[in-house]
């Protein structure tokens, strides 16, 4: 493969770089763990090629998803930071939000649709965060969080389209980087693009010839067809046992994907859990279908990946177990 | 607590000792898996003690048993190795003895009954070991056993009741103590004593001050009569789903455990897969049943860890995926 030089991708406004990187994994050491990278022969032989598993469903809150709002929480200056943070998301980004605040002893409010399950607004209470409940749609729910963030006077911390976030979720490849030298492509969700983002740039400000792969739900392909369309696609509507992959690039992770992404690669929902479950057998470690979306894509991909050396970031693992049984009868 | 003197724990004719232990580790270095050891701020909450896992699971193939293979395997002498070994067992043991010798390049005879489940057989001999099958008995297999060793001049490594193998063992508790300080109990299950006697071995030589504790099913609990009772008990048939904990104490661990076990404590099948599940969802690692006894004894015996810093040995992760829906049924 031909070098290429560092600087061979195109500058996009508003993108962290790669000295915001290392800022972030320096600012967020206190607080996040450095998870193990994981490795399985038997999976290398199914594949036909050398897999390194980033196990971030052994990061805080069981997703990779603390990085990027430890790396925001923790950045604010005092001032501001007093004042607290407002997020939107009532998932894995709500939960590593409350988290975050906590540590640092600042309210945090998660504004969550009424409809949101029981569970995840438990999750985020148990965190010590205030939960603002607004009708289901989109209109209320940006309403009121606008209405928050005049009451309080708080910071909106985005779950993807924010340059904070996107620096601290590129911290768990410059780890996988660190720790396995070689590795020649580098795979990924892809959803709102905050952690393909931040995956890219630090790949690329370590070695720029490693190919960035995204890999995304057939059933939610909006990032692939995005980037096929040079233009950020907004109107598909996703139907995926992936709950983390349903939202869609944002208007700074798009051109940062545009620029560094070698692709969006897709799998279907029976692949995905079939992949899911190779990673319980095989790596016992339980991720959650979203994790498990670049295993699928490796395997039917089979021929693009033969041989090489592949980075993988296994994103999170909460899963209910109980939904189990419904999944294995999807892979049938 | 008051501080023993290491000397304070009686000799046991052909136990490993501690230099045994270290030596163990440094012969599986190059093959063996450093493990890592996880923790969760929920389950610390849950059990109201703070818990360090070691998680074999992530060891090869998904057990601590490759440790004490490993050291018996390599450490044999070149001359002896040529003529392969024998081990009886179809489990994770046999699993183990197998990818030993193939990474030494010397020959594995496992002999297992005729009814082992085709999944062990053909783990077993992916690994490059041949297979001997016999009649369903104790005597065909000991008699099967005898004739192997006899036309091969091999040589038989037992899954427990062997000083290699127990040293092999505590090469896992080892890397726990040196990972965390001030562990003060050290908690591991127990079914031939192989694993929970080089855990004790290990941690006397550390720290002779260490509650080393033994967790067994309610119905598989022969260790615990036999400690109760002084002497070994051979005569009870177990009926539990930890198909890792069916084995009785042997002659060589049964006297090492007399000398440094605390206490065995007993869980039954509800609070097993109880346990089993919280360690799924909370440490998001795939372990089997067995490995789950530990915290469901140290859930049931909640005032006997209150505020203490407990290492626990996460066995191993070798689970049926599709008889999981069957194991929740055990635990409502």
């Amino acid at each position: 493969m031909t070098q290429r030089p560092t600087n061979s991708f195109p500058d996009v406004a508003g993108a962290p770089g790669f000295d915001d990187i290392l800022a972030a994994a320096a600012r967020i050491a206190p607080h996040a763990r450095v998870t193990p990278v994981l490795h399985s022969r038997s999976l290398d032989a199914i594949a036909g090629c050398e897999l390194h598993f980033k196990a971030e469903p052994l990061q805080r809150i069981g997703a990779f998803k603390f990085r990027g709002a430890a790396n925001a929480v923790f950045g604010l200056d005092d001032e501001t930071a007093a004042r607290g943070v407002v997020t939107q998301s009532s998932g894995n980004h709500g939960a590593a939000i409350a988290l975050a605040c906590r540590l640092r002893g600042i309210p945090a409010h998660v504004v969550a649709p009424s409809n949101t399950p029981r569970i995840k607004l438990d999750a985020i209470r148990d965190f010590g965060a205030t939960l603002v409940s607004c009708e289901p749609t989109l209109a209320a729910r940006d309403a009121t969080s606008a209405r928050v963030l005049a009451e309080t006077g708080g910071e909106l911390v985005h779950p993807y389209n924010d340059a904070r976030v996107i620096a601290g979720q590129g911290t768990a490849a410059l780890e996988l980087l660190h720790d396995v030298r070689g590795i020649d492509a580098l795979i990924a969700p892809v959803s709102g693009g905050g952690l393909l983002s931040g995956t890219a740039i630090a790949a690329h400000g370590l070695d720029a010839s490693i190919d960035v792969i995204g890999a995304e739900p057939e059933q939610a392909a909006d990032a692939h067809a995005s980037l096929a369309r040079g233009e950020r696609v907004t109107d598909m509507t996703p139907d995926t046992i992936c709950d983390g992959l349903r939202a869609q690039l944002g208007t700074l992770t798009f051109p940062i994907l545009k620029a560094h992404c070698a692709r969006i690669d897709l799998a279907s929902e029976a692949e995905i859990v079939r992949a899911m479950r190779l990673i319980w057998e095989r790596l016992k470690l339980v991720v959650e279908p979203s994790a498990a979306v670049p295993l699928a894509v490796i395997l039917r991909e089979r021929q693009r990946f033969a041989g090489r050396r592949v980075g993988v970031i296994l994103s999170g693992g909460n899963v209910d177990l109980d939904a189990l049984p419904g999944m294995y009868a999807l892979a049938r």
